[in-house]
C-alpha cells in the first residue's frame, strides 16, 4: 500500500512555514504499515492542484490532501476536488450543525462566509472537525478504489481527525498484520552515551525481528521499538520482555512507557499521576525556567487537584520578600547557587503550603554569564516535608533550550523523589 | 521564472526528520523574485527520482535537489543524474582535493569510500562544499537551458553552498523582478470577522497587483501582501501604503507587521519592545493560564530588565493570601469574575511592585464549567497605577487552546493600555 501527501498551500512555497503536516503524516501512516512514495506541495492555485492529484492517483492507493479548506477566496482545494470528481457542491446538514455549533460554544455570531464550510462535494463523506469549522472529506470511488482524504491544514484540527477518523479506516483497511509500538521515554541522558550504554542489548533486538528508533528531542530522548506480525499478543510479549530487560540496564532514566495510539505520555502527567495517587500537593518557584514549568503541570488537565501554585522570582527581591530567601545567602552565593535553589523550593513549599516545592535557578542565556557560571549553568531543588534535594546542571547556549532542559530536569528530580518516597 | 525543489531520502518519507531545506531554499528564491511552483520529496529509489526529474523539467526553469549524495550505497542522485542527461561520471580533480582536505582538517584518514565522491558527472559544473564531502553540481544544457542543481541534503552544507554560489549565480541570471512580502500579525480576531470587516479593502488590492493570504494560527490571524515588480521601492510603497489603509480599518487587532526575512514578530515580543522603552516593569497573576503568559514573556531574551515576576494563584487560597484578593469579593462572585480578575491584577502589580499587573482568571477545561459559566469562559485584567481594565473571553473546550487564547489575549489588552497610556 502506497500513499502520498499532498499539501496545498502558498505560505509553505514562499517558505514562510515549515511543512510539519507532512512529517507528521508520514510518520503516522509508517506506524500503520503504509508507506508514503511522495510528498508534494503546491501553492492555492488550480491547475496545479488538479494536476497533482490527477499524478498521485496514478502513483498511489491513498492520497492525503491538507490545506485550502478556509472560508476565504484563496482557499479552493474544495472547488478543485469537485472539478476533479466531476461533481458539485452540496449542502451539509450535519456539517452545517458543527460549523454553528464551533461559533455558539465561543459565543461568536456566524459570519455569512462560514455557511458555505457547510457545503461538501456530493461524492464524499464527510469527517467531522471538533476543533474547527472546515470539515474533511473521505472520497472512495469504489470499494477497491483509490482513496483521497482532504483535511484542514491547521495542525491540531488535521491531527485530531487523522486520530479519531482517517488513520483507524485505513487501518482497518489496508493492513492484516498487527504493528505493534512502545516508546520508551527517557529523561537525564543524552542520545549518543544511550547509545553506548544499550549497545548489547540493541544488538539482540534483530533476532526478535524488533525494530528500533532512537526519536531525539530537546532534554529527552525516547526508544521507539516496533515488530510486526499476525499474533498481536505474540508480538507484545516480545516487545515487553525487551522493555523489561532494557529497565535493567538503564534503571533511573525510564519514566515511561508509551503505547501507540494512546496519548503520549509526559513527565509532567506521569508526576501528575504520582501526586495524585499519593493525595500530595505541589509548588513551584521559578527562576530561569520563567514559569515552564507551571505551564507544563498545568497543560494536565485536573492539575488544580495537586498543583496548588508558584512563585515565578525573576528578580532577586521577589526571592527574598515573597519566597523568604535570606538575603544574606543571596548575597554569599549569588542567586545561581546551590544554597539558593534549596532555600526557594523549600521556601514555595512552606509559603504555599504544599507537600512538595520545586525551584530552579540559572542563566537560561545568551547573555548574563561569567566564568565561573556560564550561560546555561542550572541549580533545580526539589523539597518535602523531611528532605531537601538538589542537582547542578551544565547546559548549553540557546536560551529555549535551556528553558525546557531546565524544567524537565526539576520534574525529573522530582520523580525521582516520588517514586523513592513511598 | 518558476523553480521547484526536490528533496530526496527516505528519512523525510517515514516522518523522521521535517523538511526544513525546502522551507529555506523556498524563502531564498523568493528574495530574488523566483517564484517555486512546487516542492517534492520522494525517496532514495531510482525509478522515482527519475520520473520526478521528468516531471519538473516540463513544469519549471530551474530545479533545485537536495540530498542522497552520500557515500553510502543508499545515496543514488548522483548515479540518477548521469541516467538522467545520459551521460557518465568522471573523476575532478578540484573536487578530490576538496574532500582530502575535509578529511586532513579534521585529522582522519580517508575511507575509500569516500574517494568516490570526487566522481562527478561529465556535463555539470562542480559546486565546492567547504563544510563536507559531497561536491554541489550545477547542470546548464544551453545558454537559455533548464538548470538543475544538486546539493547535499545535510542543512548547513546546503545553505553555504546556496549562499556562496547558487543564489548569486541565479539572481545574475534570472532576477529582472523583486518579489515583496510584508506580513500584518493581528490578535483578538477570528479569520472570518477579519474577513468581512476587511473585504472592501480585500477588493481594492488587485487593482495594486498585491496578494492577499490569510495565515491564521491558533488566537491569531496573520495578512501576508505580496507583490512583485521591477521597481523594488515602488513595491514597497504599494504594499506599505495599503498597511496604513489597513491599520485605520482595524486599529485595534494590528499590533506588529513583519518583513519578509526577518525574524518573526510575537505579542510578547513586541510588548517587551515597549516595555523597556518605556522602563516600565511588569508582574503576572495566573489562574487558568497556569504560568503560561510568563514563560512567553521569559521567552525573550533580556526579559528580566521589565519582568518582576509572577504569581500562579491556582488555589482560591494563593488568591486571597498571596494576591491579596478579598475573600468575600471570591465568594460573592466567584473565581472567574471581572472583581476577581481585577483584584488579581492590581494585587499582583502592588505585590511584586511593579507597574502593570496582568490576570487571568477562567476555565481551561475540559471540565470543571457550568451554565452559567462555560468552559472556556475567561476573564482578563490588566492593572497600572492609574487604570484597571478588563475584558470577558468565550473560548471554546480545548484546554490547550483556551491556556493559549486566554495568554494571548490578556497580552494585547496589555498592548492596547501601554499603546495609549504614553
Amino acid at each position: 500500500m502506497n500513499a502520498e501527501i499532498i499539501s496545498i498551500g502558498d505560505e509553505i512555497l514562499i517558505g514562510q512555514i515549515t511543512n510539519t503536516n507532512a512529517q507528521w503524516m508520514a510518520q503516522q501512516l509508517n506506524l500503520i504499515g503504509i508507506s508514503v512514495k511522495q510528498i508534494s506541495t503546491v501553492g492555492d492555485n488550480r491547475d496545479d492542484i488538479i494536476r497533482i492529484f490527477s499524478e498521485a492517483k496514478n502513483r498511489a492507493d491513498i492520497i492525503l490532501i491538507t490545506g485550502g479548506l478556509g472560508p476565504t477566496n484563496d482557499d479552493i482545494t474544495k472547488q478543485c476536488l469537485c472539478e476533479f470528481f466531476n461533481t458539485k457542491l452540496i449542502f451539509n446538514e450535519q456539517c452545517f450543525e458543527d460549523v454553528t455549533r464551533i461559533f455558539a460554544e465561543r459565543n461568536l455570531e456566524m459570519p455569512a462566509i462560514n455557511r458555505g464550510q457547510a457545503e461538501i462535494p456530493e461524492n464524499c463523506i464527510p469527517i467531522r472537525n471538533k476543533n474547527g469549522t472546515a470539515p474533511g472529506m473521505w472520497f472512495e470511488s469504489n470499494p477497491n478504489g483509490i482513496i483521497f482524504v482532504s483535511l484542514p491544514g491547521v495542525p491540531y484540527e488535521m491531527k485530531a481527525m487523522m486520530s479519531d477518523f482517517v488513520i483507524p479506516e485505513l487501518q482497518k483497511k489496508f493492513n492484516k498484520n498487527f504493528i505493534v509500538h512502545k516508546t520508551v521515554h527517557t529523561q537525564g541522558i543524552g542520545e549518543s552515551s544511550l547509545a553506548e550504554k544499550i549497545k548489547e542489548w540493541e544488538d539482540s533486538l534483530a533476532k526478535h525481528e524488533i525494530k528500533l528508533a532512537y526519536l531525539p528531542a530537546p532534554g529527552q530522548v525516547k526508544l521507539r521499538l516496533s515488530a510486526e506480525g499476525i499474533n498481536q499478543e505474540k508480538i507484545i510479549q516480545s516487545i515487553d520482555k525487551k522493555i523489561t530487560e532494557l529497565r535493567q540496564i538503564i534503571p533511573g532514566y525510564i519514566f515511561a512507557i508509551e503505547e501507540f495510539g494512546k496519548e503520549p505520555e509526559t513527565l509532567e502527567k506521569v508526576i501528575g499521576e504520582i501526586l495524585r495517587q499519593k493525595k500530595k500537593t505541589l509548588a513551584v518557584a521559578e527562576s530561569c525556567t520563567g514559569g515552564y514549568i507551571a505551564h507544563l503541570i498545568t497543560s494536565i488537565a485536573g492539575s488544580s487537584d495537586y498543583f496548588n501554585g508558584g512563585i515565578i522570582a525573576y528578580s532577586n527581591e521577589i526571592k527574598i520578600n515573597v519566597l523568604k530567601v535570606d538575603a544574606k545567602t543571596l548575597d554569599d552565593n549569588g542567586a545561581v547557587s546551590k544554597e539558593v535553589a534549596e532555600q526557594m523550593s523549600d521556601g514555595v513549599r512552606k509559603r504555599l503550603k504544599a507537600d512538595f516545592g520545586i525551584s530552579t535557578t540559572g542563566i537560561a542565556g545568551p547573555t548574563g554569564g561569567s566564568t565561573e557560571k556560564p550561560v546555561g549553568t542550572v541549580w533545580v531543588s526539589v523539597a518535602s516535608e523531611d528532605k531537601i534535594i538538589s542537582e547542578k546542571f551544565n547546559f548549553g547556549n540557546n536560551r529555549e533550550r535551556n528553558i525546557r532542559r531546565a524544567s524537565l530536569s526539576a520534574l525529573n528530580l522530582l520523580r525521582t523523589l516520588l517514586e523513592t518516597n513511598s
